[in-house]
């Protein structure tokens, strides 16, 4: 599977810059950059040591007008097999980060023999060259897509192997006893048990017991790579944006502290203690007659639904008109969905009285549901309100370092695995003959070595690899 | 001038890529990457050779929680003083290119005791430590700024010292001939002239030669560096944007060769040759005495005014019922702007009988214009159009390599280094006394000095350094 084509892409993000790095990889990756590199020193490329840097300049040997033309000067990285990302011999080019020199390198390494990579070729030949394994392939695209806290450790950890160990330690241990079985088959007239069946018993528990935890891990894994939908019920003008603002305003501060490196902030996504929340705006539910407005409600409730919290927010001073308004729409959300986390909101809290707002709240009951005083505008109770929707999210795996799955690939094969061991502890159970019992054990572990790469096919690194950056 | 702060920035565009470049510069900037680098292979940086590459991980040692934590896996770059770009101790981490990594890595850089760097920090740094010199250093700029093959090749140029070389060729020979001068003010009183006035004569019109050639190469590095602006005049619907994508298709499919270096294409911008073409769309300037109209017309010629060449664009089909008005129009702008190239260009030919086009080009007088037929549809005529185009540059000095001036302060040092050398000649001619030729020739060398920076200023500097990015 494995082509010996040298392989070019760039692999810092298109745009200018100060610098861009052109990554080149491949059996004659030094060869060809030493034949378009000329050296301040007079170096030969290809006698240098690995993990070395040479200054000098990228000349095009050969133009249409016959002269040798200059294209800029560069830093050239030599990394010598097996040391280097690929495993293969691999050259970088630190160029000026003008897009037109990126192009002209590119297409001057494309004439002298390189090939553009494709997305995610230089992991995927990491891959097949031993230097990581599937899931820690899968962990490089999202440890470069992770743009908050708990995602990035997650991606991290999995990517430094956290994960790959986790299943490479049952699929060994599944696979020891899977060699005793077999062996029996070998012996079987002579009806001798080499594999315990205590034990056996014993590490099919074990692993039901891992596999069960990583497959709920999933959920959280989900959340935290996702972000958790919040959907904000209210009405125009109750003061739904100013609220936004209000809990971005911190991570803003953060973010700008980085000339140079502002990240697009989507307005209505935001990190809270490295937890990504998605806010999603509704345009409430108020009871009408209206056809077009009834539309409005619908969607509304769609909404609900996607989301994994509900804040219904409402505007202090316009309580006293509207109470029987809003306890209806809160009764409604509530028998709706019973079990989605409500969270009541009064806002503009600084302009009420302290007697206005225990009016307020003694008509609110606050069974099923939370209720917080906010003022968005003086900020007054955002940090209850950030703490309250932390509260929603089991963080504790996180918190205590434990492998989270987010690969809904990994899920799927994790899912598929429990299921066979299920099958191979009931053949335990119910006294199943040896060699039925080996064929799910071959299934099961054949699902673990699908996680890990050890059983893969082209299709699948296909489609995993397609989802990478080129360049990656 | 030069502060002992250790400074750090991202290098490389901000977004998300496969690696992004965080580079720190200063006598503390390898001390301080040791303090959060980790090598898989325990390596102490500060022990590590200069131009060496090293992998690990950036480990933040003690975060809020009071675990350490690790960022990422990185390759980090070791440059020792003087051997680097900026002259002092460089080091580059080399990380994934997510964004929150990005901010990750360099807050706790900050955090160690680096400050970020300003626009140009890098670059000034290298300029102050005689790394380079202002022109050169200027010239950094224009490379990365380049999206043509020309303006490329003079920053390339200019970068690599070809503009210094001749200022300072110049600047060495005049000092040798005010030291003379002043010499001979040390012996006024025996009349003695060390000085050979006749090869002082030869060297002042040697160096008004060379000055009144880099001032001319500005028309020309001010159209390379801006693009040379062109006016198409036609009514809607007579073919324009067809004609501008016919001369586009021949660059896109270049461009589109290089998956992922794709650029940023505004429309109305091309590259013929290497040369950058800015289109300006107008609305025609028929006669009309509509007012909102008449307003139009008035911004077509204010349009014609800005360009360097005008397209006169019509419809061939309609010719024949239009005839009178078409000629009126090119009439106008003829007589408006007798100095100004005009090509007029009968859209649509491959529609028209020999005859039909016979008539056509009968009635149409081709002085002082040139005319052209061509089918944007079929893409007919388009390489004349080009070539047309390409005829209306002197590209003659781009050709030869020789040094073009783009930069206006630069073009502003000349002009009054010209003015002095003159008033010099004058001098000498009539017999000036050598204390005040010798005030005219300091002066003259002062700037000279201004170009390559051998004479500078904060706000000098501070202009010149604002306008590059952070990072470089």
């Amino acid at each position: 599977m494995l082509n010996q084509e040298t392989i070019v892409a760039l692999a810092t993000p298109s745009g200018a810059g100060a610098v861009a790095i052109i990554r080149i990889s491949g059996n004659n990756a030094i060869s060809i950059a030493n034949e378009v590199f000329r050296s301040v020193r007079n170096k030969d490329l290809t006698k240098q040591k690995t993990h070395t840097i040479h200054l000098g300049h990228i000349v095009d040997p050969s133009t249409s007008s016959g002269q040798a033309k200059t294209l800029d000067q560069v830093l050239v990285s030599v990394f010598k097999n097996p040391n280097s990302y690929t495993g293969e011999d691999v050259v970088e080019i630190s160029c000026h980060g003008s897009v037109f020199i990126q192009q002209q390198i590119i297409q001057l390494l494309l004439r002298k023999g390189c090939r553009m990579a494709t997305a995610g070729e230089f992991t995927l030949r990491s891959f097949l060259n031993g230097k990581m394994d599937l899931s820690q392939a899968e962990a490089v695209a999202d440890l470069i897509n992770s743009d908050n806290e708990a995602s990035h450790q997650i991606a991290m950890q999995q990517m430094r192997g956290g994960f790959s160990n986790e299943i490479a330690k049952l699929r060994e241990e599944l696979l020891n006893f899977a060699s005793l079985i077999e062996l029996e088959l070998d012996f079987s007239e002579e009806d001798v048990e080499f594999a315990d069946r205590t034990q056996f018993k014993e590490l099919l528990n074990r692993i039901e017991f891992v596999l069960k935890r990583l497959i709920d891990s999933f959920a959280v894994g989900n959340v935290i790579k996702n972000g958790i939908p919040v959907a904000i019920v209210g009405e125009p003008n109750v003061g739904k944006s100013t609220l936004l603002n209000a809990l971005l305003n911190e991570e803003r501060a953060i973010v700008s502290d980085i000339a140079g490196t502002t990240r697009d902030t989507i307005e209505d996504e935001l990190v809270i203690d490295g937890i990504g929340f998605r806010f999603i705006d509704t345009a409430g539910i108020r009871d009408t007659k209206d056809v077009v407005e009834s539309i409005g409600i619908q969607k509304t409730f769609e909404k609900i639904e996607q989301a994994q919290v509900v804040l219904f927010l409402f505007d202090g001073l316009k309580f006293k008109v509207q109470s029987s308004e809003y306890i209806t729409e809160i009764e409604k959300i509530k028998n709706k969905y019973p079990q989605k986390p409500l969270v009541i909101i009064i806002n503009k809290v600084d302009l009420l009285s302290e007697n206005e707002l225990n009016t307020i709240t003694s008509q609110l009951t606050t069974d099923n549901c939370q209720l917080l005083t906010i003022s968005a505008k003086q900020n007054i109770g955002i940090e209850e309100l950030k703490n309250t929707l932390l509260s929603f999210v089991n963080t504790g795996a996180l918190r205590n370092n434990e492998t989270i799955v987010t690969n809904t690939r990994h899920y799927d094969s994790l899912l598929k695995a429990l299921e066979e061991i299920q099958k191979v502890r009931f053949g335990l159970e119910s006294g199943l003959s040896a060699d039925l019992m080996a064929i799910d054990i071959r299934q099961a572990l054949y699902y673990f070595g699908e996680i890990t790469g050890q059983v893969t096919n082209d299709e699948l690194l296909g489609n995993i690899f397609a989802n990478f950056c080129i360049g990656k």
